[in-house]
């Protein structure tokens, strides 16, 4: 069963402190709890053909996190994750992608709002903001249709890290 | 913030050892795995003010598990609670129930495919069966509007024993 985890970065430092939203790094807080999280996630037995990644820093040193606790080896930047990035731009590269199988498991490391409506899309194939995703929060949905994923999925998983570390 | 926990029941007897389905009681590993997720919930600080349960018996073996296990001291059969009960049953006793105010937590112990169905309509306020509920699972929803609760809520948690253990 191919399944998408939709993760989202860990808690950042303050806009306040850079000129440029994008390049703002993880907090030690915010490490440690990525950490904490991939940790959990790699107990339970999740590993990722590949994580695809946002190309803002706090997106990238989330995504470096989930590769260091041997969640999976291959990352590659992806800019349709970075904020307000289209769907469709993900559909396009899905059906390329050369581990488009029954039994394929990729992570998409992003933000908020997108990796919720992104989900309810990939879910319902409409979006309504009625997700809550906290940062280093986990989305875990099934994709039955791999050919049509929008509107032909499940969700399986929605955490916040409170609930599993 | 008002919050409604979803539970499925844990694991049962067989079907074909029961005449009468309502009867299936907890397996010893059902029991097992409904301890550890309500130890795991009343770690994080989960509490409820009650404790509605369908009335069958693999239902309130659950909902009394979460009980002993400190998570609420009141338990209540709730027949809308039984399968292809009907969430407008619930919405009728909700408008009148004394705990109704914004911050009140009350869990609802149930079956599949039901609570998938009811959550999607606390948040999205339609049904397509696209939540993955899993014995002993569990899903968090937080209302916005405790007057009109269908459509008005969003979702914060969706996971299996597997996630939370």
């Amino acid at each position: 069963m191919t399944k998408l985890y939709l993760i989202r970065h860990g808690i950042a430092a303050d806009r306040a402190d850079y000129s440029n939203d994008e390049d703002r790094p993880l907090t030690e807080k915010g490490k440690q709890k990525t950490e904490q999280v991939a940790k959990c996630l790699h107990k339970k037995g999740v590993k990722f053909d590949l994580i695809l990644t946002s190309p803002l820093v706090r997106a990238k040193a989330t995504a470096e996190i989930l590769s260091q606790e041997g969640l999976g080896k291959k990352i590659a930047e992806f800019a349709p994750l970075a904020p307000a990035g289209d769907i469709e731009n993900w559909v396009n590269w899905w059906s390329k992608w050369e581990y488009n199988k029954d039994d394929s498991s990729l992570a998409l490391v992003g933000h908020q709002p997108d990796l919720g409506n992104w989900s309810e899309l990939f879910v319902w194939g409409r979006t309504e903001e009625k997700l809550i995703v906290k940062k280093a929060g986990v989305i875990g949905i099934r994709i039955l249709d791999k050919d049509k994923p929008i509107g032909n999925c499940e969700l399986f998983l929605l955490t916040s890290p409170k609930w599993l570390l």
